[in-house]
């Protein structure tokens, strides 16, 4: 228990973002309290991927459910032991205010539903955990920000990846000098999109194509993993707009970000190929991570090429969900700012308005 | 015999430059004849590389050296059976003319002197195998072929991974569908440059820093693995000035290559990280090289991931470098334009120049 929130605390100072609100006691050592989530959306990943990783949580709980689907969300519950005044649908979801055992609202929602349904949630009272990318664009996740600064409530962006052990390793490992200065990033992440019919193809509810969904994991890495902002970026777009499936929505992207130390990161996100690859490039050696950022089978080296694997600590919970619900239970708890706050997803979608940009007007695009 | 004929018939058909130059039974039933080479600079490359490769050749010998230092030349003729009258010095390199054992000059100099010294061979009668990269600027190779022409010569550049087994066979399984549609192609090639000293970084000798010496490796591979040539670059510089070592060349260059089919190409040129990587990205899979232009102990996987490494067929001579020069021997007795020609050294140039502005304006280049 102690040595789980030791590597919380470690996780936390490791962040270039959130040095400076960490080191009370407090944080070191919660209470055995569990907090209560509410799950809003019963899609792949709220039903699929979150509600299972509630048994693997130590500070968490799962003790809502919003849903447009009554049959569903009460199999669900009765699957996952909600009680029945624990389920909501999209009309009453504001009457959450009346239900003590909500601390936290987590949006699993396509794209353009999370600025709404996060700033009802901070108006009924609630925290709020939004699935990333945090909104469809940054004027969105502005009044996303204010409207959880205004009701006093926690914002968290997730980012899983903050907790997993593999990445956790790689940027320990990078910050700790072992690949000697850091010069060069490099990053692929996509997947073939098979279902032309997935909302994550209609620009109105994902708000872009792979770069939304999949280029953000090398965009964060990037800026995770070099620990520095950008100043530039210059995209190029290539997509086929006779595949039924990329009519509304970008298929790939490249881009390519300056850093103020001078390293360089080049991205690759992909809607019609599979690949998934951080490599950090240090003048004494690499870091490789392939798979990167999968939810399980990630794979680091250390080293001159792949001759030396790592196997990382365990990462600060049993599961990187496990830790990313726990570590805004224990914000809330200890009332501190989640590594990962609305801020980080900000100015992720900052950098991909500048990407699109970029893309469209075939220049560099200087990043304020 | 007729087997490895037939490799050098594939190699050539293969080829998107040469195709309609291919085809005549002569190419590929040569004479056994051994054309002779001398050697222009005994550096690392001539000496340590290039002059041990002529045992492993079927069509090839050396006869004659030029060397600044003559101590160093007789040295070397003694060891390699190389007579007195073949050894020759920058001033009397041009009685070359009046030898008729050398059918071939290979310029192994200081970028720089390669215009200087194809120029001179080419008036001295004598066809060109002349290093990469082909010259300091466009205009020095377009000067260079103009010479050749002139002298009815053949101008060969040292594209030796054209002739290496590995890279014959990842461009053969591209182009024959085994990762479907291509999508994506990316290079990184670096390395530590060590000694500041080195004539490579010097501007005046090099012509350019890494981009010039090692990034030409990922340059060439994209256009090469692609069959196909860009049509605009954009490109990102980062130099530490202050490093004794790039006082006056650069050390990193970012560059991203559009093709007309809608591939991206990007690359990376190093001369502060170790690098050697070409990846392919399909549709259906991918083509992994790492290392993949090395002199030896290259690797080749084809799949989805590293799950299944490839043996290539062997290549189409003992080693790359034999591949190489006997290729240049054959095209001269079956009078055949080589498959890496002078044209193929003037387009690499005109990229990197590209390059350069991209740079240096950062902007996108648009390449005519």
């Amino acid at each position: 228990m102690i040595d789980r929130n030791r590597r919380s605390l470690v996780l936390a100072v490791g962040s270039a973002i959130t040095t400076s609100t960490v080191g009370l006691p407090a944080w070191a050592v919660p209470d055995g309290r569990k907090l209560g989530y509410a799950i809003v959306g019963l899609g792949g990943y709220g039903l699929g991927v979150i509600i299972p990783q509630f048994k693997n949580c130590q500070h968490s709980k799962l003790v809502a459910l919003i849903s447009g689907d009554p049959a569903k969300a009460r199999r669900v519950a009765a699957e996952y032991g909600v009680p029945q005044h624990g389920i909501y649908d999209y009309k009453n979801f504001d009457s959450i205010k009346d239900n003590p055992d909500i601390d936290i609202v987590y949006v699993c929602l396509p794209v353009s539903m999370h600025a709404e349904y996060t700033i009802r949630a901070a108006k009924a009272g609630k925290h709020v955990m939004c699935e990333k990318p945090m909104a469809v664009s940054s004027a969105e996740c502005e009044a996303m920000i204010a409207a959880c600064k205004r009701a006093g409530k926690k914002l968290m962006i997730g980012y899983r990846c903050h907790f997993e052990a593999h990445n956790l390793e790689a940027r320990r490992l990078a910050r700790a000098g072992h690949i000697g200065k850091l010069r060069y990033f490099r990053s692929e992440h996509g997947f073939t999109m098979g279902n032309p019919d997935s909302w994550r193809l209609k620009k109105a509810m994902s708000g872009g194509g792979s770069m939304m969904d999949i280029g953000i994991y090398a965009l964060n890495a990037a800026r995770y993993m070099t620990a520095e902002e950008p100043i530039s970026v210059y995209a190029k777009e290539t997509t086929d707009r006779n595949d039924p499936r990329f009519r509304e929505v970008e298929d790939m992207i490249e881009f390519q970000l300056e850093f103020p130390s001078g390293v360089i990161a080049s991205c690759m996100s992909m809607y019609s190929a599979n690949q998934n690859h951080i490599l950090l490039m240090g003048d004494k050696g690499r870091i490789d991570l392939e798979p990167g950022t999968r939810y399980d089978g990630n794979k680091l080296w250390v080293g001159q090429d792949r001759g030396n694997q790592i196997t990382p600590p365990p990462g600060p919970g049993q599961t990187q969900w496990a830790a990313q619900l726990d570590h805004l239970s224990l914000c809330v708890i200890n009332n501190r700012e989640p590594i990962v706050p609305g801020e980080e997803g900000l100015r992720d979608i900052r950098i991909i308005e500048a990407v699109y940009r970029s893309a469209r007007e075939q220049k560099r695009i200087v990043l304020t």
